[in-house]
């Protein structure tokens, strides 16, 4: 495992699906890496369980206060309501092109795709996502996969919550390998 | 206004934002048109109501018992849960390509035209919808406009609850008219 000194920022606001944030978090956290839960806004975000609200988490650093170039990896957990209310934050957008430009690892579960659609990364990548983004994944020009995680160049991409140990486990194989400089830029 | 003798259905699904299936409901019912909620499954659905679950309607008829048919037009409210249940759908997506087929009436607003993109009426377009979602219809095919409403040939759409009075006349307007048998399939 051994993921010591390095960090990673989990990406999210109100509306994330619960286990998509919680599941990466404590295995990153195992593996030894130092994660920070980054939003819009201090304070708390609300979590979504299936089909109703759930738990909330701590917000260690807001947009404003985190620096890309502090973290070896953005994870993106999922969930309808968080990756949408996301995608129109340039602040967000910005941070996560940040790190992918960087050659580092930039990984999205479900519905958070989308904010690599917004943020034009799905272009030629091989990729997955939650089965009812299919079509947005494919027409942003990703070349879509059902598989439990796809890794294309540090781009990794789970479908669902069933998915979330394999795409754990890749995240941290990936950011053990570190940058990906024979990456070219979307 | 007078809408005697035509039936609408307005399909949705749990998570319909609230005004989204209220405010074009009770125009399209004053103008005299016969409204139907149609799902998925029978019983009620439940509404968003901006930040959390708001008030249920009643289903009219399920997918299985409604046929296109019958109606003079499809309405899709959105909401961010809504439409991304109904997307993965094989019947609502029928029912949606049938009406739009029959050169009537489809029209969507914020988080539906979802709905539009995966039935392929988007392609060449003209159509607007939540901001959140314009990459994706745009990625879809669409000549994306930010307007209040937007029609292309029967096809109406607009983008947030605040258009709902424009969207709904909009709705009254193309019905009235009659079918658009102008109309190339996309």
């Amino acid at each position: 495992m051994n993921l010591n000194g390095k960090k990673i920022a989990i990406l999210a606001t109100h509306g994330f699906e619960q286990s998509e944030l919680e599941v990466p978090r404590d295995r990153l956290t195992k593996a030894g890496a130092t994660v920070e839960i980054v939003s819009i806004a201090a304070g708390e975000i609300k979590g979504w369980d299936k089909k109703n609200w759930g738990r909330a988490v701590k917000v260690d650093k807001t947009l404003d206060q985190a620096a890309a170039a502090d973290y070896d990896a953005v994870v993106l957990p999922g969930g309808q309501i968080n990756p949408d209310l996301l995608r129109v934050e340039p602040k967000a957008l910005k941070f996560i092109k940040e790190i992918f430009e960087a050659k580092k690892i930039a990984a999205a579960v479900c519905h958070a795709p989308w904010l690599l659609i917004e943020t034009g990364i799905t272009k030629g990548r091989r990729m997955t996502s939650y089965k009812s983004i299919k079509t947005d994944v494919a027409n942003a020009g990703a070349i879509w996969q059902d598989a439990e995680v796809v890794v294309d160049q540090g781009v990794v991409t789970s479908r669902n919550p069933g998915d979330l140990e394999a795409f754990s486990a890749k995240i941290i194989e990936e950011v053990r390998e570190g940058r990906h400089t024979q990456r070219s830029a979307a």
